[in-house]
């Protein structure tokens, strides 16, 4: 199998106008923690250079929607971080303006993975995804993107609460866990519910996960698991002490795979990590993203949207070179996966399908490679 | 207009077999602060009721998947609560068991609103709805509920982000909440925020809410809005600040009907009285649930499973008299509104649509009828 | 109610270049009926000109993916037809090349409702449609739209068999009728069938359409209904034996507003008027189509594709002027909204809806409006 | 891998009542080509069996929707046969009557698969599928029908225009073909006007069925397909001349397997083996479903009800043994795969899902199993 290729990233040439004679650009301190001044500027998913004391300075960890702040090292240099409006502080210099073109120094570089000489090209084949779309290629591409990744990058998943129903798609799962294909899972109460279940009782919601039939009193089963696992007072004394060795909880808990458990109004119990406070929830889930090259994101609309809007298109490495982020939506509504298309970044992909097949020709398609 | 009548309970005769011989349920203590004893009951939507020293008493205040706990009360009496796996104390007494019938003193009385004469009689239309289904008589029959309910109810309202896209949509559910049919209303931080986006600058996401066009750098739209509102401090502050006097949420601060807006992990911001942590956003839900007789819920699939799980299929009036509670999912996706209605109450009702033409109709028929 | 105002038609000015220069277009004679040259043009749902003996001359009555073919008048003139494959005849005259910028005598013209002096504009609101779009403007366009019709167009109606399923629908719908803004409906046996079993038997597929009961051998009412009207040999006579005074065949019937079934390998019976062959309900469906100047379809994909390949983006007026066909896709599912819109013309519109309630607002709108 | 176990048919005992007492079933003659009598018995998917002068009788090659005819054999023995309405001759003798439990000579066997013993047993798993359900045991049953039916089966594929826009999809149903695992196709000019694209320009509609490129001049790549099949006449003679060997198409005229392809109001061309005449096409599928014994529909709504209609629930062997037949139904709307389940036989079943993914899958588990 051909290796991947990463596309380089083509950065921009800040010694040619209008860089040079572009002006600094307006900081403004926050005078009430958690609110930005009014002209504020926010991030998008590309890489944004922001022009300080007459250098152009790269927002490096960057996420949608949030500020950039200035601040100065000790070391006497520069850094603008990206933060959300809730984690501002009074005092806090926020870049202001609206534009993208270096004109307030400002610039947001969007096509920075297209060859230059290449950009006029348009690409006719970036439009919507549908039940009809071919994605042979896309699967194929992925194959090769995991295995570079397993060597060079870290791929965050993102599950919904369906995907432990199925016996197969568990089965699956756990195999790139134990692949080394898996650097970090985001999910809810409910996805690890369940396949605590699965491995506690062998049902999903009371249905046995591989016969499909429904257990007498099943719908004790999820309450049940969600009991047990409070009264040990955490997931892995629950493994021990009942005992279990399959599922994806398992199999993470096993290879210490970190999972973040974002809380919802829907939950049940919860379980002991399941974070209450949802902006805990997105600090830590922003905490795996930040290391992000991959994300791959399964059934579930909720956390999808949530780590979407925290992933941005590129990543700086610890050597400085800039690669791209991809961001995976696979879903069986068109509805959710062309909304995430809608982000407009190129690295955004979206296959429409069931994640049982997709995840179960994943395992294979890797195996087989 | 033909009034709406609400169907009579019939109650178990407690005088009669099993009720007399069937021994008082199992109380067990619990040991550990929300942790319940491992043969706990699970409570249904239905009535239930529990022997206790002797006495059948009904959990008045139900919740599915809670387990209820028996408290002696000052005056002597007995009262059975349905308290959250999260809310159990060390020594709380809970029922065990898991039966049904009354043979452990746990009786389930799933069919309360049936004439026994009548209970054998197959009902041929409890079945999915679908796009197909014929929705005429739901609607004749919505119009004469709201107006029952607007003299004798307490209607809450549950609704999606997507709910204020629309221009029509947002006036005619305005309509409702001034005319009185609005006690309260659960959402989330993205409903607040685009409805007030659209009070403050005319579009939802940056598109005109009415035109449909894309306006100049629309994306900063959802953002100023929530930045303005944490400015101010408070809604109420800021629509009296900047003057808005349209709107779902200036309507219900206008009239003073409560709202519950529940945080998530998709959330930017928040706006000020979003609850932050999901399970005190639970328990506001719940004070607002228990006293609804009749809930719609509008294009959310999060909060529709949220409030679901906690609405019982029935109330107990101020007088004692009890009375069916009556579920509405609306939604254009047969899987979400087959979903809530898999929870199996004769009083949960499905509608496949757009809720915008739901919300306009609800507004029309009212006015005419 | 403000009137409705068409677009004006900028037709291309043939006395500038590049016309003036352009070659005549190649024609080449058929040699097997049915068998295009194998480098014909085919024709888009824009106005095409072609060169013919050094006058351009439009394809009047034009349908996408069909061949032009130049035919001498016997006045000495020139037409341009649009002939689909299976019509090629034996020495027909077919345009051939692929290009559309007059370079080989073949213009497509595919902004002429765009004022000249506007084109540059980029249009930000073209894009997919979804149940989170703001439908609001559309319904007052679509009330506007056929009030003018209703005086100066032919508005052409096209439905898929659960039409019939709802009793407030097909009032709605026969209110149109009555109301004079339905000219031809387009329709398969399932939705004449459905719409006559209401009217003999007050149920759809056996499932009453108001109160959605499934009546006691409820399964042979669609077949009951069909071999009736094939024992009276006809609707009309059927209609009259059986004194059926409601639905809409019998308010088509009574209005003498024509309809074309085509049949499908789907249909039971089938109804008498049903074409068996599908390429002649293709004939008699264009029939229609060459006169209409509003095409809506509700709740098909297989008719709304079928009767969307043969609408063109403009109609010739018999006094020689040129406007715009409307086309709108009305159905729950994005999928199918979008798939239409792919068409790429401006005067295609989606609403993603249940038509049940979309046909009432109409009706409601048209009233109230 | 296990061998796939059928089920036994236990058939009705007629020794015992209330067949013996039952009267002979009621026959009246047609007296209008096309019209059964007013009280015709309509036919189930269930083996159903009438009482002809004294001796039960089962319709053996049954069908949905149809009437059972009488008909006296040369060798004195009686027949019956399920005619559709529009084959009814003059003076065939329909059997007549709505009941199903022998008391006017009419018998329905609707549990005929199930032991005796083991009827009053409930199936809770009978229910509606969607997405969340899980599909292994599924996929594993249907590895294992699919071998056993290579040995004695016959199975009918019926697939959606949408099938061949997938490289992958198209490469897997080939292996299916090679392999023995495809007796019968029945599928639209659609499905076989893409693939021939496939096969001739690498496209579907104009798309790479591999990188999804748009092609220049793509929209014409289908037609190119059709004017040059017409042109040679057959679909053999293309591939021939062409010298075309991929595909499905291409495959199944490799192996000489027959395929169906109905016409639609939708169609371009046709290609000309497209029966133009649906009700001569349903005859066409017919002569297949009669003989099938297991169907599997992929990705068509219109060919999945057109071929569910007339798809018995079980077949009767050359050796007079019954067996059952399997009926899927694979799509990614649950909308469509339960439309088919409403159909109500235990042996139809559904599987949510991308049909690409669903072939892929099934191919890599033929090969591996």
């Amino acid at each position: 199998m051909e290796t991947f290729k990463l596309r380089q990233y083509y950065a921009p040439n800040f010694d040619n106008e209008p860089f040079i004679s572009a002006p600094n650009a307006k900081l403004t301190a926050v005078i009430k923690d958690g609110v930005a001044p009014f002209d504020y500027h926010a991030i998008s998913i590309y890489p944004e250079y922001f022009k300080v004391e007459g250098r152009w300075v790269l927002a490096e960890e960057s996420r949608m929607d949030t500020v950039p702040v200035v601040r100065h090292q000790p070391d006497g240099g520069v850094r603008v971080d990206t933060v959300e409006f809730r984690h501002l502080k009074e005092g806090d210099l926020v870049v202001c303006g609206r534009t993208e073109d270096a004109s307030e120094g400002i610039y947001v570089h969007a096509n920075g993975f297209l060859d230059p000489e290449k950009r006029h090209e348009t690409f006719a084949f970036r439009q919507g995804k549908s039940r009809e779309t071919a994605f042979s290629r896309d699967y194929d591409e992925l194959y090769r993107l995991l295995k570079y990744e397993k060597e060079h990058g870290y791929v965050v998943w993102v599950m919904g609460p369906a995907f432990a129903f199925d016996h197969d798609a568990r089965d699956a799962f756990c195999e790139l866990i134990d692949g080394g294909y898996v650097d970090a899972v985001l999910a809810g109460n409910a996805l690890a519910t369940h396949d605590l279940e699965g491995s506690f009782l062998h049902t999903a919601l009371g249905q046995n996960i591989y016969t499909q039939e429904n257990v007498p009193n099943g719908h004790y089963n999820h309450l049940d698991a969600i009991n047990r696992v409070r009264y040990y007072g955490s997931v892995a004394e629950f493994l021990k002490g009942e005992k279990i060795e399959d599922g994806i909880i398992y199999h993470l808990e096993k290879n210490k795979v970190p999972y973040v458990l974002g809380g919802s109004i829907r939950d049940d119990g919860p379980l002991p990590p399941v974070y209450g406070n949802v902006y805990e929830a997105q600090d830590a889930m922003r905490s795996h993203v930040r290391k992000a090259t991959t994300v791959i994101c399964m059934a579930t609309t909720l956390h999808t949207i949530a780590t979407g809007n925290m992933t941005p298109s590129f990543r700086v490495l610890p050597d400085g070179t800039i690669r791209e982020v991809y961001f995976y939506c696979v879903d069986i509504a068109e509805f959710t996966v062309n909304k995430l298309a809608d982000r407009g970044s190129l690295s955004s992909r979206g296959i429409v399908t069931n994640v049982q097949d997709f995840i179960v020709n994943i395992a294979r398609g890797l195996r087989e490679t």
